[in-house]
C-alpha cells in the first residue's frame, strides 16, 4: 500500500475505489448510489466528451451531418410503456416523479433511463417526406438508471451520457449507420484515444438492448480480466417507428415507416480507462486525455536557487504550451519534491521533469515517465520536439501493453472443463465454440458467471460442437465475466 | 404577416412564439411546459455556451481558476430544508421524485433547482484548510422549476445552465468575484457576443436570490420595452457556510466559516437573442453566435448554368471557409432562389451571396445583409476580406440598434402620473428617485406591474423625493416592467 493505495493484487475492487478517490476523479454523494465528479475527473470526461462530439459531428449518411439537440429529462408514463420490449427492459429501473409545484401530478413522469420514446414523438411530428431523412440526432445528457449495487463511475444512478438517435428510409443505411458509429467513432476512439484495444461484435439476442433488431458492441479487457462493455450501437429496425407512428411519404409517393438506430457512450468510459492502465501508484492517463500532460517540478535548496530554478521552469513551460503541450509547474513552496512527485504520479501526469540547479547549468533535465518509471536527463534543446516524441511514445506504449495484456489473457478451448477452469482461475476471454441456443448460453453463466460478450461479425463459418452441449455448431464466440 | 410569422405590432408574444417554431429553435415538448431544443436553436446555444466556457476557466481569484464538476440532480429534501430563506423560495416550485426501481423512497428526493445545497455539503467536506481555498468550482447541468406559466427559452420548467458555486477565506475576494464574474464574463458575452447592451447594478432586496446577502445582475431591453434579466451573480456571505459547516483553518490556526458566492446565465438566453434582434420576417442572429454566417444561393436557369454557378460557389464557400467563416451553399434543386432567399432570411443567416451567371461573368459576387436588408455588387476579389468587414459590421450595427433602442426607450421622472402613462403606453426603463423603501417599490409594482430592476453601483448620492411616497430619497433607479 503506497500513499493508502490498496494493491491490485490485494483487492482489486478496492484499488479502483482507491484510485478513483485519491486521485480526485470522482467522491460518493450523500445521495445513494449517485457520484459527484471532480474537477480532475471532469476534465478527463470534457476531452473524452469533446472529442466524440468532433467526430460525431463530422461524420453522418446520406449527405447529411449529426447534429446536437436537447430533449426533455421527462418521460410520461405512458410513453415507455408503448414498445413492449422497452418497457419491460427500462420500467423497473426508473426514478418516478409524482409530485411537481406542491400537488400530485396526473400521469407519472420517468426521469429517462434512455430517450427513445420522448425523442421519437417528436420524430413523428417531424418526419413526413423523404426529404426529411436522414435525421441525425445526437444528445449530450444525464440519465437515471435505479441501480441497486452501484460502483463510481461504472455503475451509478446518475451518470452522463451521449445517444445519437437516427431515422432513415430504408435498412441498407440504417446499418451502415450503426457499423459507421461502432467503428469510426467508438473504436477509433477507444483504441486512439484512450489506448484501449476492443472487440466488436454484435450482442447475442439474450443481451440486446430492449427494443432493438440487433445491438452492436465494443468491449475492453480490464486489468482484473473482467470484459468492460464501452458502446453500444443499436439497429432498431422498425420497432419503435410503429408504436411512434413515424411514417414519410417516399418519392413514389407510399407512406413508408422509417427505420432507425441509437447508440452511445458514457461517463462508464472513465472507469474503464482507470481500470485498463493505472498501476499500484495511482492513475495513469494516456497523453491524449491526459489535463496536464508534463509537470515540472523545480528543485532547489535556497531562496536564490529557488528564484533562478522557478525562471528556468517558467522558460520551458512557455515553450512546450507554445507547441500545444499541457504544462504545468508545480510552485508550491509548502511541499517538498519527493511529496509533489508521488502527488503528479498519483494524478497520473504522462511525464514529470525534474528541474533543479545541476540541469540548469548542464542545460538539461531530467524526464521521467509515468507509465514506466523510466528516468532519463535530456537536452534542453529542442525539448518540444522531444516530448512530443515522448508523449506519443507514451500514447502508444499504454496501448501496446494493454493489447498484450489482451492477448496474453485470450485463450480458445473445446472442452468445458478447461473452460470452467480458466474461468475460475484466471478470467479473460476465452473463445469456444457454441450452438447458438440460449440455453447453452445460461448455462455457462449459471456454472461460471461468463457471457457471450459478441458474436464476431466478420467470421468464417468453423464447424465444430458446443462447448456446453456438444451438438453441431457453426461459431466461436468470446465468453468472459464482465462489469 | 410573412411565411407565417405574426407581425411584432400585431402581436408581439406571439411573434416570439412564431419565430422559435418557424425557424425552427425550439418546439413544444409532450410534457407540459418543457421545450425541446432543435438542432438550430442548440447550435447557437452551443456556440454561446462555449465562448461562456472559455471566459470562465481562463479567470479567477486567488491565484487559481474555474474548473468544471458534476455533481448530482438529486438533492435530499432535507438539504434543501437547511437554509431557511431557500427552502421557503425553492421547495414550492420543486418537483420531487418518490419513487426508485419500483419502491417507495423512505426520504423524497428534489429534483435540483438550483444546487447550492448538494454542492456545500461536499464543500463542507473538501474544505478544511485556508490551501483549499478558493474553491472555484462551475458546473453546466439542467435544472428543474415546476413554474406554471411557461413559456418556449423564457420560462420552462426544466432548462440548461451553467452554475458556479466558489468558497473564499474572506468578503473581500468573494465580492471581487461576483463583480469579475458580472463584468468580464456576462457582461461582455451580453455586449460583445450577443450584441445586446445590458444595464448593471444590485437587486433589491425583495429581488434577491434566496439565501444570498446581495444578488448582482445585468439586465436588457427587449423590442416590447419590457426588461430581461439576462445572468446574476450572488454573494452569499456565510448563510450557506453556517448550516453546511464550511469552514477552514487560517494560517494563524483559527477556525472560520468561509464566504460564498453562487452564479449563473441559463438557456433563456437565447430567448433574450431572439427578442433584442429578429424581426418581421424572422430570426435575426448576430454574426459572433450565427452557426451559418453565410449562406450562398446558387441561381440559374439550365442544367449547364447550375454545374457552373455551382462550381463558383464552391470555389467561394472554399475560399471563406479557409479564412474562419461558417459557409453553406444551398444546393437544394427542389426551391426556387426565392423559396431559399426567405428560408435562410427566417433562420438568421447575417449574409447571403446571391451569385448568378451575370456575376460569374463579371467577377462579381452579390452580399445581402440580413439585418438591414441592404443588397450590394462586390468584386470577388478578396471576398473573405469583404466578407470579414461585413460580419464585423453587422455585429457592430446590432449592437448600435439596440442601445439606440434602448436610449430611445429609457426615460427620467420625478412625477408618479407621468411614471405611470410611461408605463401604460409605452414601457421601457423609467429612471426615478426611490426612498429605499420595500412599501414603495410594492405600490409601484401594484400600479403598472414594473419593478425596480436595480441600484446602479456606482451612482452618486443623489438627493430627490421618492417618486411614490414622496419622502426624501438618496438614489435613482430604473423602473422596468420585465419578462
Amino acid at each position: 500500500m503506497t500513499k493508502g493505495i490498496t494493491s491490485r493484487k490485494e483487492d482489486y475492487s478496492q484499488w479502483y475505489t482507491d484510485i478513483v478517490l485519491k486521485a480526485e476523479m470522482a467522491d460518493y454523494s450523500p445521495v445513494r448510489g449517485c457520484m459527484v465528479i471532480r474537477p480532475h475527473g471532469f476534465e478527463v470526461w470534457e476531452r473524452l466528451r469533446d472529442e466524440i462530439d468532433r467526430r460525431i459531428k463530422s461524420c453522418g449518411v446520406g449527405g447529411k451531418l449529426h447534429k446536437n439537440a436537447y430533449f426533455p429529462l421527462f418521460i410520461p408514463e405512458s410513453f415507455l410503456k408503448r414498445e413492449a420490449e422497452h418497457v419491460k427492459g427500462f420500467v423497473p429501473q426508473c426514478a418516478v416523479v409524482t409530485e411537481g409545484g406542491g400537488s400530485v401530478l396526473e400521469e407519472k413522469l420517468y426521469l429517462r433511463p434512455t430517450s427513445e420514446t420522448i425523442m421519437y414523438d417528436m420524430y413523428s411530428k417531424w418526419i413526413s417526406s423523404w426529404r426529411d431523412l436522414p435525421l441525425l440526432i445526437n444528445q449530450w445528457a444525464n440519465i437515471v438508471r435505479w441501480e441497486l449495487r452501484t460502483r463510481l463511475f461504472l455503475r451509478t444512478l446518475e451518470f452522463l451520457w451521449q445517444e445519437g438517435h437516427t431515422a432513415h428510409a430504408n435498412h441498407e443505411e440504417a446499418y451502415e449507420e450503426t457499423q459507421m458509429i461502432l467503428n469510426d467513432i467508438y473504436t477509433r476512439v477507444a483504441e486512439d484515444f484512450m489506448a484501449i484495444p476492443v472487440l466488436r461484435g454484435k450482442k447475442t439476442p439474450s443481451q440486446r438492448f430492449p427494443g432493438a433488431v440487433d445491438t452492436y458492441c465494443i468491449e475492453g479487457l480490464m486489468q482484473d480480466n473482467k470484459a468492460l462493455q464501452m458502446g453500444t450501437s443499436h439497429d432498431l429496425g422498425q420497432n419503435f417507428a410503429k408504436p411512434f407512428n413515424i411514417r414519410f411519404q417516399d418519392k413514389d409517393g407510399s407512406l413508408k415507416y422509417v427505420y432507425q438506430t441509437s447508440w452511445g457512450v458514457s461517463t462508464r468510459l472513465i472507469g474503464a480507462l482507470i481500470m485498463a492502465h493505472s498501476d499500484d501508484s495511482g492513475l495513469v492517463l494516456p497523453p491524449a486525455l491526459a489535463p496536464v500532460q508534463v509537470i515540472i517540478v523545480p528543485i532547489y535548496k535556497s531562496d536564490s536557487e529557488r528564484a533562478s530554478t522557478i525562471n528556468a521552469a517558467r522558460k520551458i513551460a512557455n515553450s512546450l504550451a507554445d507547441e500545444e503541450v499541457r504544462v504545468e509547474i508545480d510552485e508550491r513552496e509548502e511541499f517538498k519534491p519527493g511529496f509533489k512527485f508521488h502527488d503528479w504520479e498519483l494524478r497520473g501526469v504522462p511525464v514529470r521533469i525534474e528541474l533543479g540547479p545541476r540541469e540548469i547549468e548542464d542545460n538539461n533535465a531530467v524526464l521521467v515517465r509515468r507509465d514506466t518509471g523510466k528516468k532519463q536527463t535530456v537536452s534542453q534543446n529542442n525539448l518540444p520536439r522531444t516530448i512530443h516524441d515522448l508523449l506519443t511514445a507514451i500514447q502508444k506504449s499504454l496501448f501496446d501493453r494493454a493489447l498484450k495484456f489482451q492477448k496474453d489473457n485470450t485463450a480458445e478451448t473445446n472442452d468445458y472443463e478447461e473452460f470452467k477452469k480458466i474461468m475460475e482461475e484466471r478470467g479473460g476471454f476465452v473463445w469456444s465454440p457454441w450452438c447458438e441456443r440460449p440455453e447453452c448460453e445460461d448455462k455457462v453463466q449459471e456454472d461460471t458467471k461468463a457471457t457471450i460478450r459478441m458474436i464476431p461479425l466478420d467470421s468464417e463459418v468453423q464447424e465444430g460442437k458446443c462447448i456446453v452441449c456438444g451438438a453441431p455448431s457453426k461459431i466461436r464466440v468470446p465468453f468472459a465475466k464482465a462489469y
